[in-house]
């Protein structure tokens, strides 16, 4: 079907004679005027034996990304006209599109002391994470969450949300969305909110915690299944607990991690056990000082945040040294090996949902699958 | 149908003549030799046009219960021939069969002082809540689960099980199971396991909570749905917060409990969202002092033990005064109402996995529904 | 846990002593008075190693049942007071009840020429199987279905329904209905309609049928998942010609059978693919002439009508010769194995749905699982 | 946060000053350097308040279509290095590429008399629809299907299927697939066959049929769900009957229709009642002459192929009139009126499962929703 897919058994098809050509190129303007394109002449890339991504392996410097975004806070003002003071990070093989990968937005996001971002909703699923800083609260849906360290944050879609910094100092952190997908897809709708946000107390905890982090528990209030998880933040607290214990359970010898060495939790909503948000899956990972992942090769792409620690990903013929902070994309089926130099913490997402519910996902593991 | 149909705008069907009765009598006859039954003489109670339960609204006291159950400790040795101290709550409308209603079993087990309650396994669903004491720890599928006041503990179906007291002192607590529906489906499996248990250790924390009791999160050695909840013990400590948290947010305005000054929670299995085990569901109730209950009728048998506090269940007709440890059964569709005299805490179960997975279900709210 | 679980192993447990023995008798009087009952007294059944079921494998004879049926036809007036002339088969393990097993009621109902069935509804699930005759309609909520050989015939819980002999011939039919497992579980609900059929037209097709029966495809006004088929009838035609193309695809070699010779159907709600209606599934099979099934034990209860053929059900040690209109129940976790002397159709029901929804679903084939 | 949220309300931002212009530049350059894209600046259109596709509506004529692939039949050689005879119609909005919209593909295929396409597989899903012709058997997975007018046919993701034409006639139809998207979201798998195909027998009716199309049943030895329906071929027969079964309900005075006077169905799996692959919806559509469908929004592209008669689109402000064959597509969001001028049969699919699973589906009904 395609110019990569020659295979020297076939018959040789002889060349066009000039009075053929002639007429071939009478038919391929025909075509042209009709708005019609040959699968023959067109498509060498089109249906690959492989994901052949556009996107490339890379990755992007914490101690670039921050002094830049300080630097935005002092020439851009926030609000509306920019809505939010983010910064892309932008595949170069993404022709200079503002995606991380085909399907994901990945964004430095930075509030000075005491700005504030605006409400407003999209249909565009949202999430925060920190790697450093705090002192910010995001209100979702009227819901004031406090923005720590290590935190993961929820605005999932057609959720109005804004965020306020209640302190003398800035903070920046990442934002992960699904616009290049909503953007491909024709899928976007939005909405302004109000100019400030609907409740600015600065609670430690959330209502949604206060309602839904007991474990095991839910409020006979809310029996429904719902598409998001109805929990506005993952706190660091549970997330290192339970990566710590899963290493402790290792050494008792008990199973509880994926890999020797490797702790890793799945972030999930609680009304039905599965992904967060429909689009987003997000995960945190934890390497013991030394060791390092299979390689592995999964259709989808994926990013990783550095949160402590330094190590380097091995993807494809790539080589990337990272340490706190930096933020490194692995596009579809590229080979993926993590290596921990010290212990490695790793805040990851990716678009596996849309792959795994559309049924397109594979994983090939180097030594395992043939 | 049924005798109690009668409609008195049917057309009065003449009695049979001598001869036809004899006829009647000699078909019936034929009709016994042949192991067939007409509907017609035979089911005035078979098809009724609401539940009509043999079994009765019925309350057990704590202060009788556990004197009889320290007796039997004192008299009936644990272990092999017995396997169990349990003396369960018979329904008196059940004709003496041990069965609190007609599907679940609810028994009070009592272990002395360095006891040991040897391993089995069954494909009977059975859960724990302690309702007061320490001491015991249960050894699920190799995994020991400390028990404490207040406790909900799970040994799903088909997971070997044990319990052995660590202390000078006995201990009490309350079973649940679904013995009657397993004995009258005829679904029961039972296999022997060790004469004691297979890890004799006491750790505050059982393997199961560490893996599965950080909310939000799950890990990532674990993401398929099991048909059980893979927690082993569903602390006081979480449930106590999660009530209180739910009666704060009224107070701050927001919605969180099920009813004006009720708050209340379902345990659930993390993986998927759902009932712990297939068979029945658990849930803890709080009602502030001086509140009540909507008088509720739901198809499905309720059973409850007032944790902490006093006050009353009306039953349909019947009123019956509750204080600590107090079991109470309220049969299908009978209409409840629950009275807080003090602050009151419930612990509860049902059948209603049973009766929702086949589309039995139906609730009726005094003034709410017609 | 039970008498029945004796290990030879076992530390002998000597004998009470006379003292002990009247302080025994003291305590299980007050068990009594307390509506309490020690496990280890009473439960020698109660949880067996395997299913131990009341019921017994049993066979009704269609040349019994049917001038039965007749007789029954002329001394008992169909209608309100009696609702149906249906009389059930009564397992004659189940101590004098009309179940067939303990969750399933089956009978043979019969409509005179004219006669009606007046319409009602009840929470129970119901189908008719047609194993001979013809000229009735029944009425599902509005909907005529007509009744003929072969076909097998859906009245969902709370759909209304009536019958009606349009014919100068009587009409014989087999009833399966959850009526037991209602009964048991407290979930029964009935209400009255008309004491005609609302609808006494007589179509050769139902509407259900020209909605739902073309196959892959739904009509975009029933885009819902329903708990039940909306099929009113599975028509002999359709089942006949499944069975004949299974037979024949394995005659050229493809797989298309359950065992060799042995070609099977379900019937199906084609909203969801599941079974047709919560608590009960229905089958067809046919086996070729002098094949055999495997003898396979399976958790629940199963019930077979032969519809055509003849041949014999080995059933744990009881042998059962079977021929046209024969209903044959075999227990739970029974071994069965059917045999076809000649070519043998055989129309099945049972609880299943039952036993899968709630986790207890088992099967043992013999020579397959060890 | 875009330049088309301008909203004459807010406080105007001062212009930056001739100092903070040149600050900006190079803190634009330095983005650049780092791959870094400012949202405030980049993404006018990124986040549109509803959707705003590239792809407009269009129309291709079946009397341009065939002639051109009739002359591509004469000058270009099916088989390796072409694969498949193919000619895609490609949106006038989509920059050039063969897509029909961003996440479907949709082609004219022809082959000539005798010839073969031969065997491959792909993780890209496809059907056929067949407007007019016979003659050609398309083999999946080693099934022989044939292909005749008004037949729909499956290939789903990774099945090996290739396609021979056993006549002396030409045959062209249509092609659907998720190309688009499986290039988009890097998810293409791709693998040849053999140069011929694996069964050359021309059967009526597939192994597939012969086991899945029995309405209502389904085979014992199929009883799991299946990503993709088994159902080889949907046949005009039973499309047709069920059309016209529900303009005769209506006419009855029955529901059966989606609105008045227009009656539909969609294609369906029958292992789970849902769309026939993960990515692809199809259905056909009947209109009676004169009537016209509401004016209807919805998220996800769709396509038409008028099967019969003729009409006309009123596809946001443009107009489309369409006859036999004309293939006509709707983006995201725009407003799409059908009207009938004859009775007009319509085959339609889309992307709406992608747009469903992944929770962006909303509709607009014109003077149904505000």
């Amino acid at each position: 079907m395609m110019n990569d897919h020659d295979d020297p058994n076939l018959p040789v098809v002889p060349p066009p004679s000039p009075e053929e050509a002639a007429r071939l190129e009478r038919l391929y303007a025909r075509f042209s005027d009709n708005h019609m394109i040959p699968l023959w002449t067109e498509i060498g890339d089109l249906m690959p034996e492989v994901p052949k991504p556009q996107a490339i392996p890379y990755t992007w410097r914490w101690k670039d990304l921050l002094p830049l975004a300080e630097e935005a806070g002092e020439l851009v003002p926030v609000g509306r006209g920019g809505e939010r003071r983010a910064i892309s990070l932008a595949n170069p093989g993404l022709d200079g599109r503002p995606y991380i990968s085909p399907t994901l937005w990945c964004a430095i996001q930075y509030l000075g002391p005491h700005e504030v971002a605006p409400e407003h909703r999209h249909s565009q699923n949202a999430f925060r994470f920190v790697v450093e800083g705090e002192g910010v609260w995001t209100v979702v849906n009227g819901d004031p969450v406090r923005m720590s360290r290590g935190d993961f944050l929820l605005t999932p879609g057609w959720n109005f949300h804004g965020h306020h910094n209640e302190t003398d100092q800035p903070m920046a952190w990442i934002d992960g969305l699904d616009i290049p997908f909503v953007h491909y897809s024709d899928t976007s709708f939005f909405e302004f909110g109000i100019d400030r946000v609907t409740d600015e107390s600065t609670p430690d905890i959330s209502r949604s915690e206060r309602l839904w982090c007991n474990p095991g528990l839910r409020p006979l209030s809310g029996l429904g299944t719902t598409v998001n998880s109805p929990i506005g933040a993952y706190r660091w607290e549970h997330t290192d607990r339970a990566l710590t214990e899963q290493l402790r359970l290792e050494d008792e010898g008990f199973p509880a991690t994926v890999e020797q060495g490797h702790a890793a939790i799945r972030y999930m909503n609680p009304t039905d056990g599965g992904d967060v948000m429909p689009t987003i899956r997000a995960e945190f990972h934890r390497l013991r000082e030394g060791t390092a992942t299979a390689t592995t090769r999964q259709v989808g792409s994926d990013v990783y945040q550095v949160f402590e620690g330094c190590g380097r990903f091995v993807i494809d013929d790539t080589v990337h040294e990272v340490e706190k902070g930096d933020v490194v994309v692995a596009p579809s089926w590229s080979a993926v090996r993590i290596e921990a130099e010290t212990s490695l913490d790793l805040f990851a997402f990716s678009d596996r949902p849309i792959v795994e519910k559309l049924n397109f996902a594979r994983t090939h593991i180097e030594g395992v699958n043939p």
